[in-house]
């Protein structure tokens, strides 16, 4: 029993870990990204699971919004289970994992590559059969990952994701210069008391609903999972647009929210649910910026001076470290997650 | 208030709405496939919210499986929040909502349009700005639906997806020819107090998870929709492959678990959830075949004679109709869910 001692680690060492990625990785992120752009895709499918399924999803937003490039987040069950062959020529295929291991990913990503995909691999084992099978990987330099909820693997999956679009936009990484030192601001600010504080606010709730647009929508997803794994609560993520398509009905007086308001055009979108959060007197907590926060009146301010599009990497970071203390103050171990182990092999 | 008169009639009318549909929306359906031939589209993009996003979750593995397109979800908000302009030369982008009128897909589907995607808006209202944003338009016939919750738009929506996946293939719809009987048989079996034991079980729950693979895991989306807009609880579906990467944490002893086992790869690919969750102790209620469902010890049994492809247009009858019970039994009136109204507005 580590009581939380891995992940309490492992958030910790993000800082250290982006900022080894984007003085180290460039080099290798080039070198994919001139593959890629010879190659000229059109579309790009991401494919993954869980915690590597909503750094997908922030992948998708990038090479939508920066690439302009159609995307999709691809089922591999269509080709593993069903045997589909699907015309893959002009696609890139991104599959995101951290142990690299899961079969049905290796399957499909192989299955990618024959059907005429360009396919590349984001893990953390360069040595997997993952980063063996696709044609280019990345290594996300995170180091070994010992908790079994991911956390530094997650942001360093985001980030190469984000160098790499970045790359392929003729960017040095320069736009992300800020965000290693106002991480390590996230790992202390708000403090150990103010996150047992807003804990302690959730220490019986046996469900909870997080939810943000645009790219933040990755960071909703993400710590839905972490609350899930660790403390064991039926935490449901919704994009805010989704969230007013029926799920809203859930909502009442008290119900607790998690909302993650960004500072652009994503959490300008979240305007409406807000306001129809309020209406119905939901106990909103949100993660964004101090206006954000304070109209709430409650929530994690986040530091400034990071693009929206790099807001993620710095969202997660206090919701890691809520789940982490929330387990604890449920009597859980969140390093010892019931019944997981950290390679899932699915088929 | 109305006590769910209103859903349960609608529920009633989806093998008529079905049977309509397939012996009259050929012609159109051929008519939309030749321009889509036409056009050799290799990518297809779904853009949808709600009920709908999981009738184009249904079409992307049929696209994928059937036509071997690389398939995805659109993300809106990409084009309406972050103002992304991509280049959609041979994507046919498929827009997918009951009611036509919500601004975000029909500003998606122009600006899709704009970018070079072929579009098809599929509805249920033939004069509504979505029908007429897009080339090409798919009326699904369902007939004006008054319910809050939708039921026959949705099973229409499956319905004229597969017909025109079928089209595209060169088939002649006759492999749905024993859907509308079956879909009647799913009405009536199980029993009104058969639905209204199942009902009981859930009728003091807070949670519920929701599980499958491939095709049916559209059903699982849906189905928690139907019980989180009627009867509130937080139901949440997942892939039976996501449910193994983290979630399965939340699932213990007695935890009210319902997974859909159909009669194919998909239901083959349940094959370790549903031995986790025996592991587990979980409380499992399965909707399938007969085996699936004597092995589980409860259930709702499906006809047979319906490939698996066409097996979620089945599967979700008996749910929809468990969505109503256990409104009811919980004292709600499922024909108003709180808080939301018929048609949606989101930017």
């Amino acid at each position: 029993v580590t009581g939380g001692a891995l992940m309490t680690a492992e958030i910790a060492e993000q800082p250290e870990v982006l900022a080894r990625l984007l003085s180290t990785a460039g080099p290798a992120v080039e070198s994919v990204a001139s593959v890629i752009r010879a190659a000229a895709p059109r579309f790009v499918l991401f494919a993954a699971r869980g915690t590597s399924d909503h750094a997908a999803l922030y992948g998708k937003y990038l090479a939508e919004v920066r690439l302009g490039w159609a995307a999709g987040l691809a089922s591999p069950s269509s080709m593993t289970a069903y045997g589909a062959r699907p015309d893959l020529r002009d696609v890139l295929f991104v599959a995101v994992s951290q142990s690299g291991a899961s079969p049905d990913l290796v399957e499909s990503t192989t299955t990618a590559r024959e059907c005429g995909a360009l396919t590349l691999a984001v893990t953390n084992n360069s040595s997997s059969a993952l980063a063996v099978a696709a044609q280019l990987h990345l290594d996300v330099l995170a180091g070994p990952e010992r908790a079994v909820a991911a956390t530094k693997t997650y942001t360093a999956e985001l980030m190469t994701l984000w160098m790499l679009v970045d790359a392929l936009c003729d960017g040095d990484f320069s736009g992300a210069g800020a965000v290693p030192t106002a991480m390590a601001a996230c790992v202390t600010s708000p403090s150990l008391a103010e996150v047992a504080e807003a804990a302690s606010r959730y220490v019986d709730a046996d469900r909870i609903v997080l939810t943000a647009r645009g790219y933040s929508y990755a960071t909703v997803a993400e710590a839905a999972l972490k609350l899930m794994e660790t403390s064991y609560l039926a935490a449901q993520s919704f994009s805010g647009a989704d969230l007013l398509h029926g799920p809203m009905a859930m909502v009442s007086a008290g119900t607790p929210v998690i909302a993650v308001v960004s500072g652009g055009p994503g959490g300008l979108a979240m305007e409406p649910v807000l306001v129809r959060l309020e209406e119905l007197g939901a106990d909103v907590f949100v993660v964004g910026g101090l206006a954000a926060v304070a109209r709430a009146g409650k929530g994690f301010i986040l530091p400034g001076g990071v693009s929206e599009e790099l807001a993620p990497l710095l969202e997660i970071v206090p919701l890691q470290r809520l789940a982490c203390a929330l387990a604890i103050a449920r009597g859980l171990d969140p390093d010892a997650p019931r019944g997981l182990s950290k390679v899932t092999h699915t088929l």
